[in-house]
């Protein structure tokens, strides 16, 4: 199937991508994907990535119920604003066969109160943590859970915003504001630690501004990399939520002076979405492209035999390459992560399919090596190399391609990770007047003054539709444009620039 | 709390071990639980297990919608039969506040079909392999699915059969009767390997006899271990359903001799039911016990210390044993499995509880091996080491401890899977005559020669409450008594023993 451009039609061309790489499809289920074996493999990459960071900075995973009762959702106003309306609501438990043996609802089986399938899962947890919390010796709680999500979305989008969609989410409990904001920017930089090492994305950090906060929220810490259409996506916010929630579901502890007070809280999450966030970094008009540690598959050896017996044979002529693979890791930069990305390789000996479909099948899902041998080859000690990412091919010696394959690997990381850094510096824009924001921020990240006041802020996405996406941290900030100056709206002094940009 | 002993009450028993150990609670969801961190730190590292284990047979993950179309689950008789029943129904997809502010399903946002919260995910599987199966070329498809399951159940029983639980399910698709009986078969095995190597337990298998086979299955394999109170406890069955599935489904491919023919299927699962069946089989009066393999945390260091130079201390101190702990794993001698089993750790340095809190703690989680050490302890290159399933604890050198870690939890894994074994061969009695037979299985297995007839089976299991569990393979029946014989029903000629007993 050939991949629309995109800058003909980007919602397009990412469809494309994901149906030729074989990523996921629809279902008979509304706006419900069945997300297929290799999409699924990366999350598992994802998640192990994750789950390694994670449990190094002391969180624990758990699992909450997945229906929320209906009386829980009401308690918190907001709650029921931002998340709760459209959603899959169970009202009854029983089917049964009517008098013509069709299938059907059975009326006496209702709920007394009606159940909904999580939206979001902060009044369960709650729920469980007013149980456990009795003292400041119960905290801090650090949890984590990977659960599905289900939201009646009224604007879906394939594969991006879809009914149910999986996610892993965090909500910490502590005692103290200072604790709890210490959480909230440590995971921020987990985040971003996860997203530079592991995704080769270079996003922009820094706090939102006051006013586009999460709801509640006495902090929150974004995360904001540029996409290839030059918008920004938002990955991975962090939010220090203060005492809201304990004081909704009356969560109190008694503290280290003897006073009762109310819990505090932090929260944070990632979903399926992040696999979008990443075919929309780095994939090309042609194909997905993926990082090495996030791929599934690294190596692919494609034997070309006619017999079980050259099958064998090639086989052992590889065995000193699977050796050397089987010992090696991916490098990974990594503060936090303490475990190990294998070097995962595939041998395809269907006998089935032809070399020339085995080629394409794996060009399309982005395998960065592939490694073919041809009975001739092994004459000369001999195989050939195939580098995804320059298309180059060589015929080399196998014992040179032993001790290339896993820093071409590494290679291939790097270099995704600087052009996408690369490619967000070339497009972001330091600009000091309100006309050339309005121009660039049609298209570009624009770094400019802000006097810090909402006006200002509502009069720019009034005109322009783009947002202040956060006030980056000055590590984001380029050297040559890192002094005071004046609101490019009010004129106002102002001590930072911060990034605005149209975004998903 | 103190724990209800097993022979006055099994089932309090099992709840006083589960809270004991605070593995899960009840949430505010009728049935529903919520999983503790250490339940489901055991949970990741069976998911683990299998998940290698599966991954060197050739299986991959995906993930299929949460809802069925209602219409789906009419499409097989014996599917709603034996499924679909009694669940959770989503009949609308809004709330709304109504003219009194409260939160109200909006009668007007009703579905056109109502969705089914999967009960089991057999029906949305088949309908997805049915667009991607046209030739032999596309098979065979062989997929796990981790998913919550949600079934409202009537005899539900806390925390082994509750409303939701966590499952994984494969579905396999085969063009061949052969090839999907191998897969049965070899799957089968890799469960047992699991289940020995892993949570060190003993089973009997064998296949199901003809009329205990799942509901449409040509052949059904069992794994039947025996619980601490002598009964069975199906876990991990694996069947071969033949082409049932691909005929209601209509998924028909070209097979290599260019005819079209139906796809076969086969299907296995575990559940969050396995934790249940670890506790049952190892735990004792009085605790949890933990196979090595699936614990979450091997050791816990407590340092005694007053002042935070204290701990330095006692940390710099210990660091040759974290050292020696970092470099190995536990052994494990699965034929599947290649994966590692790290050692896990955890320094128990929290200044808010007392020693003895710590102390009672860990017990209760039954953490295999506890180090301590105080002040004085370092003046003599000591440290305390306790042993967990003896109880023994001694002040060895800190030189003699490195040595003796790794060895000894892999003595603790061996420890348990030989004392489960022999508890079930110990309990297990060869019979020649019904009225031996109804005696002994009241409370014990019983190997029995059976005439394969149905009548006889029935007979039995009217008469004593017993059911045949699975046609043994030879290896589980005693050499001494691996002889053809007679059905101590009928009479008649039997060729080989099979396993009764009470179960779950």
């Amino acid at each position: 199937m050939p991949i629309t451009p995109r800058d003909q039609d980007y919602s397009q061309w990412y469809n494309d991508i994901v149906q030729n790489a074989d990523l996921a499809e629809n279902s008979s289920v509304r706006w419900c994907m069945v997300i297929k074996p290799y999409w699924f493999a990366m999350r598992e990459n994802i998640q192990k990535a994750l789950d390694s960071m994670f449990k190094n900075t002391g969180h624990v995973n758990a699992y909450f119920p997945l229906f929320i009762p209906k009386s829980f959702l009401s308690k918190e106003a907001e709650h029921v604003e931002h998340f709760a309306k459209e959603c899959a609501i169970v009202t009854h438990y029983r089917l049964k066969l009517d008098d013509n043996k069709k299938l059907i609802v059975d009326p006496e089986a209702k709920l007394e109160e009606e159940l909904i399938v999580r939206p979001t899962s902060e009044t369960i947890i709650w729920d469980s943590y007013k149980r456990r919390v009795n003292s400041y010796r119960d905290l801090p709680i650090l949890i984590n859970q990977r659960a599905n999500i289900v939201r009646w979305e009224m604007r879906t989008r394939i594969f991006l915003r879809t009914t149910e969609f999986l996610r892993q989410e965090w909500h910490t409990a502590h005692a103290t504001y200072e604790e709890a904001e210490a959480e909230t920017k440590k995971m921020h930089r987990v985040y971003n630690d996860f997203a530079t090492n592991f995704m080769a994305i270079s996003p922009v950090l820094g706090p939102k501004p006051e006013h586009d906060k999460f709801a509640g929220a006495l902090t929150t810490y974004a995360v904001e990399p540029m996409m290839q259409d030059f918008k920004a996506l938002q990955a991975g916010t962090s939010h220090n939520l203060g005492q809201n929630f304990g004081k909704v579901f009356d969560v109190k502890f008694t503290n280290d002076k003897n006073e009762l007070d109310y819990v505090r809280w932090t929260s944070r999450w990632v979903s399926t979405r992040l696999i979008g966030w990443l075919i929309m970094s780095h994939s090309d008009d042609k194909w997905l492209v993926l990082p090495p540690a996030i791929a599934p598959i690294h190596i692919v050896i494609v034997p070309i035999f006619k017999t079980p017996e050259e099958l064998d044979n090639i086989k052992k002529y590889l065995q000193p390459i699977i050796d050397k693979i089987n010992s090696e890791k991916i490098k990974i930069k990594s503060e936090y992560f303490d475990d190990e990305i294998r070097i995962v390789y595939k041998i395809d000996d269907d006998d089935k399919k032809s070399m020339w479909r085995k080629f394409n099948e794996w060009e399309l899902k982005w395998v960065p090596i592939r490694i073919a041998v041809w009975p001739r080859d092994m004459e000369n000690w001999n195989i050939e190399l195939y580098r995804r990412d320059s298309g180059e091919k060589e015929s080399i010696k196998i014992s040179d391609a032993i001790n290339k394959i896993t820093p071409l690997l590494n290679e291939i990381q790097d270099k995704l990770l600087n052009k996408n850094r690369k490619f967000r510096e070339d497009n972001t824009y330091y600009v000091d007047s309100y006309e050339e924001l309005k121009e660039k921020v049609q298209k570009w990240f624009v770094m400019a003054h802000w006097d810090g006041e909402l006006e200002s802020a509502l009069k720019i996405q009034d005109e322009t539709k783009a947002t202040i996406r956060c006030i980056p941290f000055d590590e984001f900030i380029d050297d040559k444009y890192k002094w005071e100056g004046k609101c490019i709206i009010s004129g106002k002094n102002s001590k930072q620039r911060v990034l605005f940009a149209k975004s998903y």
